[in-house]
């Protein structure tokens, strides 16, 4: 015998325990997405690596975990869902009715320095509209993360919906003199705003080329919560001018939604991911203890950088790490119990075949346990209230002369006698 | 714009229609485990290769996805569920209650040519019992295989569930004069007997070091239909005697649960893989022309092999793509539609944020999807019957004034005129 092996490094084992939380959560996401009209969809966990050359942004491509397969093909373990989606469009984009509502709740991996919310082994759900422009898509889809978290329990004072828009955004910086190809550059760095001291972030912004007065002109307007009514269009790109158009749509259709109290401008949000181009949201805990919560936005690219012809899309994912967190920092995970409709025991080991006979009736309707160990009856008793047995069955040999059995209720403490027949129509 | 990306060989797209069937599938799975008292568990897609280096079988060593992280560890993609499930029991033996009752519905790759019923990517339910010596367990997790076949509609002319016992089979190759140390060798080449023609398997068996005359006793073994009846226990070793008590338990209990017409004994039948110690199933279609539906048996040195102590254990496997299609050849596939309760259309664009508000207040009980693309009525009802909507809810200008909405069921056409307010009470 060698020593006990153990498990890769940023994954979790879900003993029954942990897997009824998981399914738990699942069960949420999918029954909001569900509620929505979103239809569920998977596709392979490994994909050809091409898929990622464009896009993706730098910081999930050296997250990535590759692989080369027998034939010599470069393969990935998905990071994320977008690009599998994308591909799947692009395959069969004429004869896909539109709009696509589409979601998914599956297992990703990145590899990352395991730490608190992150780990290399995670579960996502995404959430995508693909095949409008329509900014109402936007809204539907943060509607949905906001009815999750409202769904698990969390109020406004607990988490919000930071939106922004890559246009707007862009025009801004245009406007304070950035060169437009240098516009991704420098989003990427306002990215990290919230993750640095600000002293660090002007210093970045200084490394970047900006002068101190542009920087400070900067940082006003990203930390500016009154911007939309400050704005003056007319000095705005068009770019920027239509960023603002759908910026200000996204609000009113979360008023509509009547959830527009759980969101909030924020300039300086801009998801690090390259492939967004216009709206883009993030939900947040409101402390800024953990990272995001889920993030997305606007991909009217994306699918033709697949191979696909133009077609826009709007989307998001939402992971279960940093959520799992949260709810039980703010305790609001339930107590999920194991639990089972009846257990059948025996007062004697010979008396086995005729439990199984007896469990197999039970099972028509009801889930039922049965002892597996031939164990004596006050060791099957503590089992049966061990796996949350509701009602227990007592075959005992006196009972069964008369073609009985005894009924134990566990939560009344109940005993009855009855009828072996009778069980069929319990 | 580049080509369209394809994805891997071997692996499916799950479009909407395609992940509903996997999901009755999974539903149907997971419903079966619960009846049975089973409860579901999960534990990383990826593995030290260390899990893998005793007591899996060549065949699936060959297989296997491996991959080096950045740490320089070799790991692996599990090509099956096993190894995790013992891995897990050992670094918990001594506080799980026994038996431990477990299943999972998951993923799986493995490197093999794709070809009918065989592709790299897969989904398996894994049903396992661990802490028992009981053959009452061994006849439980065969009851379940069946009830599953049982609620997808197939009935005993359509499949059957083989039996053998490893230990029986070692003590016949015994008693035919095969060196106790040769036996598992022996038993990967019977385990060819039904995939190769007669005459290769008689070669197959010479080249091994068989005489004429023990093939063909060997060839009459297998292929007795009533050895149990025949056979002299005396003339067994005591392992054989083991097994053959063992085999007949399980006819027994098989019995007891009703489901024996399922099985039949097949001593050829030893599974492909080098962890079973006991009794051994296959599911299978009758007329034998897919590879297994599912299998297991018993493996009572596994969860030692991985570092914990000696404990019984039996499971088994039952995959998504041989079943999918033999439920196609066989007619056993529902027709599973898209479908949503409420369509919420709009007469007039400027009415969107009036069908979000309505749609709102049926999401409170219904499954509601709503026009995402500024369309025409006549569009947004074409729309509306392809996602299956079984009311459309009409907003126009004019009912709007009453405070009212259409409601149409799409079944009957009956049409109606409703308040808002009533819509909360629907």
């Amino acid at each position: 015998m060698k020593g006990k092996i153990e498990k890769v490094r940023g994954t979790r084992d879900f003993y029954p325990e942990e897997k009824r939380i998981q399914n738990f959560i699942f069960d949420v996401w999918r029954d909001v997405a569900l509620k929505y009209g979103y239809e569920e969809m998977d596709g392979p966990l490994i994909e050809p690596i091409e898929l990622w050359h464009e896009k993706s942004g730098e910081e999930i491509e050296s997250q990535m975990y590759t692989l080369v397969d027998k034939g010599g093909r470069k393969l990935v373990i998905r990071p994320e869902m977008t690009p599998t989606l994308a591909r799947m469009v692009a395959q069969r984009q004429r004869e896909l009715t539109k709009p696509i509502k589409w979601f998914s709740i599956q297992r990703f991996w990145r590899y990352e320095k395991p730490q608190s919310g992150r780990l290399r082994e995670f579960w996502q759900i995404n959430i995508d509209v693909v095949g409008t422009e329509s900014i109402l898509a936007d809204a539907e889809i943060t509607a949905t993360a906001i009815e999750i978290m409202l769904r698990l329990g969390f109020t406004e004072k607990e988490f919000v919906v930071r939106i922004n828009n890559r246009r707007l955004l862009g025009g801004i910086l245009l406007q304070l003199g950035v060169q437009k190809n240098r516009i991704i550059e420098l989003c990427r760095i306002i990215d990290k705003k919230d993750k640095v001291a600000e002293r660090n972030f002007r210093q970045m912004l200084a490394d970047f080329g900006l002068d101190e007065k542009t920087i400070s002109k900067l940082n006003d307007v990203l930390e500016s919560e009154d911007y939309l009514e400050k704005v003056d269009e007319k000095k705005l790109s068009e770019e920027g001018r239509q960023g603002l158009y759908e910026l200000k749509q996204l609000i009113k259709y979360m008023k509509s939604f009547g959830l527009w109290k759980y969101c909030k401008l924020d300039l300086s949000m801009v998801r690090g991911i390259d492939y967004y181009t216009g709206n883009v949201m993030e939900v947040f805990d409101i402390s800024k203890e953990f990272r995001a919560i889920a993030g997305g936005g606007r991909y009217d690219d994306l699918v033709a950088v697949v191979g696909g012809e133009r077609c826009p899309g709007v989307g998001y994912a939402m992971g279960d790490v940093v959520l799992e967190l949260f709810m039980r920092k703010k305790g609001k995970m339930p107590k999920l119990e194991k639990e089972i409709d009846f257990f059948i025991a025996t007062t004697s080991e010979s008396l086995a075949e005729k439990a199984v006979e007896i469990a197999q009736l039970l099972r028509k309707k009801y889930n039922v346990d049965i002892d597996l160990m031939n164990r004596k009856l006050a060791k099957q008793l503590k089992y049966a209230d061990s796996v949350g047995a509701k009602k227990i069955v007592i075959v005992g040999e006196e009972e069964l002369k008369q073609n009985k059995v005894k009924i134990k209720d566990m939560k009344t403490g109940k005993e009855e006698l009855v009828l072996i027949e009778e069980l069929k129509m319990i």
